[in-house]
């Protein structure tokens, strides 16, 4: 069973609309290595689990949960960068005004024509999320090396994407999800230490000096690529593996016990141009009565 | 954010395997109209929200979260239904025999070959689970009655399983979803009366007499048919639609402030011959000292 | 513009339901080389076409319009072969029954669960239609050429499923688009001709002696292989082309100016295993009403 | 049994080409919600009927064959936005000219590499049509409700389409379109009404001030809102529901007896720089004389 | 640039034909993790390779060519179960005769109506092979990785499909495959341990005891498991890679310099029920003449 | 079996790098009628292959693994136009730099996302490679026809690039490729001579004065266009076939007996700001260790 707290993970840094950085940012969604794909996968894993080996079904399920938050999180900021990118705002355009025609010239035009300027499951090429990207063989080292191939890939589409857009809204969530991915990446790394693997200095994929990327190592500096929270309301027992020494050799793993405060989200504004959510006065009306009920 | 408890909504009932009643039941897990689809769809919705009309968000996102669990229930049910299906249980089988024959006779073989007896992200025909089945225009009224049309969609699917096999196994989830699809098309239909809509005798969709589905009958006794919970650790605002008379005129609608209980997981046992989880002695001890760490 | 008219191309002859040629029929409805490609296919071609060859333009739209009666006809032939096939008929079923137990066992389970026994836009093999199978270059001749071979392949496909089963059902219609499908091919290979290609002894593809197919022999012997409707209200210059000496050196090419009479449409009765119409009393008698209005 | 005039069911008005309007108005065409889809739904629909709602069968049907006129109309509109976009006419280039450069910066590729500046079976963002967007569960409340959806929610698309362009040729098509979707989303709401839902004022979906586009506003004040053609040669029972008060409270159904005029169609030139239709004057001779042909 | 020798790169056994076991072996063809992926995934590794290590490049390029060979041989085993599987041989069956009836009732109707009985680029469950299943994202321990993964799941499929058939033919190619994946894991395993990874126990994946599948260890006793041809015709620097110590802790690697001898390959016969190649006596007669021809 | 020498069926010309061009090449690698459709249609209509026609067989086969190399060569090529288009050079970029902006504006994002600049088997919109493009019916005439309609579509889309791009590398491989297109189109067309067709005036299709692109006509001065080779390391009977007077007739047919040459191939260098092959110095030293491995 699961249960929700409206609130962010992390809190997105407001910028400017960028629809093209937002488009970018679907992969890190929708795309083969995105947090749909993480999410689904240790789900479907987890609910498939075989076996006695309650740690490790127990790690697989608790980043399972966090990457649902992450979907919450990276389509929020795909929200942020798309909305209003049309700078218009107001009434529904007169005649001959084209409020909507940036979007026959940035990123995908899905993001105004099928959405309202919002997030779609689909890739930043614009293919939609399939079922056939979730890897579950039932073998349990196949899904755990799967599984940090899966979080090293994803983490390497991030880097990637961070060197693309320095709009602050998309890399306070790249930045955010790079770190994570390396958590992720670890804990897998570290269930297959447990089972007798030695990684060498492969880790973290990809490798690089974290301080080129100052939004990364601020995360860093405050340990975030060492914790790993378990987001069970019934207790869990992940921290049999996820502690110790970091199979990166960059510290200690701490599995914490208190989930993060998060942020406040900020609903999105009507937008006339999109006629979204498209009230009429007399709707607005009716719903204001609703808003009036005491329950 | 989002959080997890290691327990089923709904109680499974045991009985026997069986694998095509697994792959009929993967259309309400995988399906166009399945609990995939109804998850990811109301989850997108919420997160892409524009407006001020907080109640309706909750509600959105209530039942969005409610469908996660239908996810863990349904996947679940269907690895009943497989597991063991092979009739096979011991040793990897020694040459000549042919553990897996049944996977070239009945159901789908990707649930013995891709899979490990487990469920997949497919519908009952084989096809994975697509983003594109995500509606969200961003228009209020037009998501209210697409959410409408998907529910009631699903539980005609399911009303139709329901005569496809009798199954106990099955039919303990399919007469529970039958019963939650028909209180989420009430939730959205009720939404859409506080729009100005009435429905006259159309609902519920398929609208049948219930005492011919036993299953069903027992748990709308129970009340089933007009509560809905929140899950929401913060509180909802979502009762201030879903209350008073049910717009299919059957009685009173409560938003429920307790969660249900949950009925216990029973973990799936090793099969050897799906090499699933596939450890060797020497591996086993290794996880056992694992699990004997205090931490 | 298209108008309509409430008959069938073709007569289709009674016989017991079969799911499973129901379910290979699909092919010949929505396969890659099925009829739902060849209407759409000549249609875009049509739309798209370039040039002032105006009784080409003609040939391929004509063809295309008939087409849309194929759909037509190969759609209502599958509904016959799936209609009844559960062998229930009545109130919808008490406990424990299982009026579709059959879905598990023949054919494709979507066509019990997704549609109420009635065709689908798939092929054999489930697949849904593809936009990507129709072909439209613009080269003339090679629009010409793929049309050709589309045909040819259409045909094959429908000899091979005559070979499958002898449902009379499935072979009224088989039969007749055996037919329709070689006179299609002249017709493309005859526009060829008129640009210099000669064809030898190569026509029609798939060549082989009708006799041994009776249904497709009792068509041949009435003419039906050598002539063609221009399905115009404004007429048309399709004879211009279509008029002379077979390709396959088997007869004379004729346009008819006069449309087939067509057969009646016989519709299909409720299924309440279905909840197909799914009408209740209340609504069947709202519905009596509307029928009984004079306008 | 279908047939066809060579003539638009609307005029297109001339303007500049625009391959980035073009591509926006696939999404009409080849969409999820556009007109292929909907000609395909209402067709499968209307071949799948069950039971003796008879005027309910003509509505589907006759909305439907007025659908395939759609696409017609629209595919033609984005050839005459495609058409001549390179701004090149002549011969094939000498060397070093790229006349076909401007498919590598508008639009989507295709447009001018896989077709020869014509419409494709595709969306805005390239994705072919799906035969799996046929909605027909076979319940006739649910179609009914699933159509308005979709009508609904095509509407709302051109209107976000309107605003994307001004572009005169692209406009006429989408503010006809918009018109056209209102009649049918009207159709059935009516038929809804008459099994007893009551709209309220939500209707038409999208609702706003018409007299914004003044391109839609002409053909309401010409009445285009609330008429339907049956387009049946053997007549229809359609009016038997579409007649009386519209469900949006704004004036009266009236289904009419005779066609619309219909607007000339202008065939598409020849275009070297895309070897279309590509013939040599060797081939337009005989081309010639199929044309001087007497039959 | 590519080369052929017209042999199998192993022998296939005969036994009687089984189109089951046929549809099942597709998966090891055209499934996500069958040997058309691996042959496209590696060969665009080493399209793509970046960076001056030439041994891994040779090491990734030649397993690749040998995976041509494997499409070449698990295709032909498809063939060999599939041929004559409807049990009719001769002419083209006389009236009221159904010789593919079989191909309603067993495995992929495809292999009877689209191929003609011969194997398709589609995997178990009839979906398309897709371009998406390839990984190439250009960090070498990744790519490494993911190589690793896809090796490991293609032998656990293959040990699946072992214990679902013990039809000769079918399990001929089945064991050759389980080896050669193993030693392809091992090769990617040994490129890994050169990098600083140390595998433990847990190699090769899946772990068992050969000696449990006979025709499997017939090939590990003649030491297929360790042995790597490198299948180029100007020499190759994988052995630096490929020698020494298994990391299986299983024997010594070894990179041969010689091909192995290939097994011939016999044509298939002509199927007059599928037409194919459906020539008539006279098109037999002028082939006959070319391959009379003296060149 | 397949062999492999490390060398480019043809040499690629330097130029500037150009992504909208690669993207654009993209269709003649992974499109539905590039070079992986035409070399996995051939291998597997060689596979498949049916009856004693032996020299067809070879014909086939033949020019099945030259589209291998062709695969190879246009992969290369888009690397060539890919690679360092970001116009960086060096060190993983300082905070701020963003090197990938470009992939924000110019081609598929996933050209430098998913890949690090490097081709991808998708097409020049997006779409992955599908195994549905295979076309493998087993009638030997109209496998023959359609895989004359397949080069001579291919051979079109070349030539529409030919005129999007001068980029001298593009232009390098696409003149290359229209005249081997050419070749093959005629090998299909003179195969269906020895049939008895007679194909007048059309070929090759498309027709037009090849002196207006100066890198074609430059191959067709050495006579590449009239060129096979047979790349059997084991003989060949195609030559039966192709040999003698050309079906478009512009000259004399011929069978080479010895290889071309080939040309070098560069391998790509690192690229930091991929992460690709994004190995530490640590790594690096290791490699260099392998490297110097004798053997």
């Amino acid at each position: 069973m699961f249960f929700h707290v409206q609130k962010l993970i992390n809190e997105i840094i407001p910028d400017e609309p960028d629809p093209a950085a937002a488009n970018a940012l679907q992969e890190g969604l929708g795309g083969q290595f995105g947090e749909m794909r993480t999410m689904m996968q240790y789900l479907f894993q987890s609910f498939n689990f075989r076996g006695k080996a309650k740690p490790y079904l127990d790690l697989i399920q608790g980043i399972g949960v966090e990457e649902i938050s992450h979907v919450e999180l990276i389509a929020t900021t795909i929200n942020h960068l798309l909305d209003g990118s049309p700078r218009y705002r107001g009434e529904i355009p007169a005649n001959g005004a084209t409020p909507l025609n940036i979007a026959l010239k940035e990123g995908n035009i899905h993001h105004f024509l099928v959405g309202a300027q919002g997030a779609l499951p689909i890739d930043a090429a614009g293919n939609p999320w399939s079922g056939s990207y979730v890897y579950n063989s039932g073998n349990l080292v196949l899904d755990l090396l799967n599984n940090l191939v899966l979080e090293a890939t994803g983490r390497l589409q991030k880097c990637r994407l961070y060197e693309m857009t320095n709009n602050k809204t998309a890399r306070s969530t790249i930045a955010y999800l790079i770190v994570r991915d390396e958590v992720h990446e670890k804990a897998y790394a570290k269930a297959l230490e447990t089972l007798g693997v030695q990684w060498g200095k492969i880790l973290p994929i990809p490798k690089f000096d974290a301080s080129k990327m100052p939004e990364v190592k601020r995360l860093m500096d405050m340990g975030l690529h060492n914790q790993l929270h378990h987001w069970r309301l019934d207790g869990s027992e992940m921290s049999k593996i996820f502690h110790g020494p970091s199979p990166a050799q960059d510290g200690t793993l701490t599995t914490t016990q208190k989930p993060p405060e998060g942020a406040p989200i900020k609903l999105g504004e009507a937008r006339p141009e999109e006629f979204a959510p498209g009230l009429t006065s007399e709707l607005e009306k009716l719903i204001q009565q609703i808003e009036a009920v005491k329950v």
